[in-house]
């Protein structure tokens, strides 16, 4: 796929610098698609390509073509839904994001996104507003990943991360492949949609603390962090607690312990946006007075640019070489995942804090630790995230939970900037 | 139970100085009784109680007897096998050990102890050798707890650590309780056997890597370490790992990987007997990509006087307040098992000494990690420990291992100790 870009406009005139998105619209469109697998506890359990999904799919679609889009839906059950601009040849500016939920997820990750676009349709459809270049809102096939791996399945596709076939073949726990389930709720496309992007926009709930402790309203999103997971495994000595002397030890476990501590301070060195975190650790024999013989855990570094990540890698290989030499222990270290750091368009970020203070809402430049569809877009398209902050920092819990003002706030910001990017039609 | 002592004798003549034991007769009697529930890979497992507890004591008896010895079983199945001496007024001067077994247990872990004991009589009745107070061999009961708990059953009700009901109502994990299983294999004694015992010997593999590491032969045991077992909780706060900054993490796992570190600090601090381990750990939600929110472990100090265990105590509950406030996690700390620190008599320490460097075994003094029947025993005795190298200090194993000669050298001190403390019959 070609990358494809359109020079930013700048065109509002003030009419369209006075246009503001529905707040209250908005969220009753999110609190309506939060009902098709909403749960007693106030989340949403809808795992993609489930019939819920479909549903989900079939209430967004409805919406879209009442608000004058035409729908297209790829071969890995991608939607997209086109407003027509004024030169169809061009490039569409897209936004969007996925509907399918964690198991036990949310209202807002993903929904928000794909919903906020809608609302920036019915917005120009109300004031009568026509773009130059088409617009485009998109419904990517799992993001989540949770009944189907890989994670961001549609953007992947999309972008060539890994092939269509791969994708479709992929099955779930029942042995269910993604053909099939695509097929099951009338959301198998065809052919490849895979189409020029003039920009990307994705509006995302934070899904972390840094705007809610900060008290801003809108984060202007830098770069999505790289990421680089580890599995580690100490092999010490297994050994009676009681009868062997600290001097004769090889204590899996201080040594794993000392490696954490050395993951923690990778990242510390790194600050503001390095992450290191070990999340997952098992101990053998696991037993209260037999000194581990072996400690197997996962290390998590993320940054925003390769080169520190880079640097990362070799300091937390060196921590392991000096670790196992100290403790008498052997450590053995494997990188299971490689994403890239992957920065975003600097015109459009910048289109995004132009608008967000030009409207009065306070902002923050940020980054974004988790993945979403937005980074792989962004390999194939200028791209940019606008976030808004989520109660406490919260995501992936049926807890989750955001503020209607602030859900309004990023979707004005959305409208402004895709408006920028679109141009108005004369 | 009365504490009673008899002044020990030294008074071996020349003759029973050039007493030794059997090195090849013992050796043979631990292959023997190791075949009764021997495991394919040259391990035992003989659980506590079961049938084939049964054939092996059964086996002992013989052997006592077949020694002259008189047996009594006491109510929780101890079995004291009795060599009169020239006065049998005279409290006994008793060894043993036990010969259930863990279940991936080795030959040599309490059988040694207790086979030792048969050695001695078996000794002293060919050299025609009476003593002057009496001697018994003895087979405590469950020392292991691998099937009932709590483990050191039989020395424990002997010395009133626990009440023999507590001890006979004790379930194994069938529903089986200690009465019915000792009634199943007919040692179920009468009446409290409980009496008074002049002197304690027990010689027992060392179980750690201590002796083969300074190359010793015989490890004069100065005392038994206390314990304090603890369990430990450490609450966080889960976040997802990407969007966390690590500047607003209540990361569970790396509090407590400080406070592993601080453990073994305590325990280095106190070189060279104090010990400190995290032998158990588990982790919430144990996700690779999730901060962790809660981590539970165990902490095990041990010390050998209680001042210095208490010291610890002090040390470890700070560590915890500490690292709370540093991390922002909140710990709970809860003792969960104590044990005194229990010295041994020291006339006893220097006999065991005196005899084998007399008879040119190296030695050297060393305490005890593990519980043994012993620091029971010496709650209401003189009692000492005798230990022998164990191969690469691996117990609790089927692979456990030990030389003849080590074992042998093991029963001549044993011998010419309980020869000091029972006195020669002129």
């Amino acid at each position: 796929m070609n990358t494809s870009t359109i020079a930013p406009t700048n065109q509002n005139t003030q009419d369209t610098r006075a246009l503001r998105v529905s707040g209250s619209r908005l969220w009753q469109s999110l609190m309506d698609l939060a009902k098709i697998g909403g749960t007693p506890k106030g989340g949403v359990c809808r795992l993609a390509l489930t019939e819920l999904d479909g549903q989900g799919r079939d209430l967004f679609s409805k919406w879209a073509l009442d608000a004058g889009c035409t729908i297209r839906v790829d071969a890995i059950g991608n939607i997209f839904a086109r407003r027509a601009g004024a030169d169809d040849t061009l490039p569409p500016v897209m936004t969007g994001s996925h509907i399918d939920t964690q198991p036990t997820g949310g209202k807002f990750d993903g929904n928000y996104g794909v919903l906020a676009g809608i609302e920036v349709m019915r917005t120009l459809n109300d004031a009568g507003i026509r773009t130059r270049a088409p617009l485009e809102v998109v419904v990517w096939t799992n993001e989540e990943g949770s009944r189907f791996v890989p994670v961001m399945m549609g953007s992947g596709v999309f972008v060539g991360a890994f092939t269509l076939e791969h994708a479709l073949g992929q099955q779930d726990a029942e042995g269910v492949c993604v053909r099939d389930a695509l097929k099951q709720i009338g959301y198998a496309g065809e052919g490849d949609a895979a189409h020029p992007v003039g920009a990307y926009f994705e509006a995302h709930i934070e899904q972390g603390p840094v705007l809610e402790n900060h008290e801003k309203v809108v984060g202007v999103v830098q770069a999505a962090l790289g990421q680089r997971w580890y599995d580690v495994t100490v092999q010490g000595m297994e050994a009676h607690a009681g009868p062997t002397p600290m001097e004769l030890r090889k204590d899996a476990l201080l040594a794993s312990s000392t490696l954490i501590a050395e993951v923690n301070r990778i990242a510390l060195d790194r600050k503001p946006h390095a992450r290191g975190t070990v999340g997952f650790l098992e101990v053998f024999p696991n037993s209260r007075n037999v000194i581990p013989g072996r400690v197997k855990f996962s290390v998590d570094l993320r940054a925003p640019d390769d080169a520190q990540l880079t640097d990362m890698d070799a300091d937390i290989r060196a921590a392991c070489e000096r670790i196992a030499k100290e403790s008498g222990t052997s450590i053995n270290i494997e990188q299971v995942v490689y994403f890239p750091p992957q920065p975003f368009a600097p015109s459009l970020v910048e289109a995004v804090r132009r608008n967000a203070q030009d409207m009065g809402y306070s902002t923050m430049d940020c980054v974004s630790g988790a993945g979403h569809d937005a980074v792989y877009v962004a390999r194939v398209a200028p791209a940019a995230m606008i976030f808004v902050p989520c109660a406490d920092g919260i995501s992936h819990n049926e807890i989750e939970d955001a503020e209607p003002e602030h859900l309004e706030a990023g979707c004005n910001v959305l409208l402004r900037a895709m408006l920028d990017s679109a141009g108005i039609a004369q």
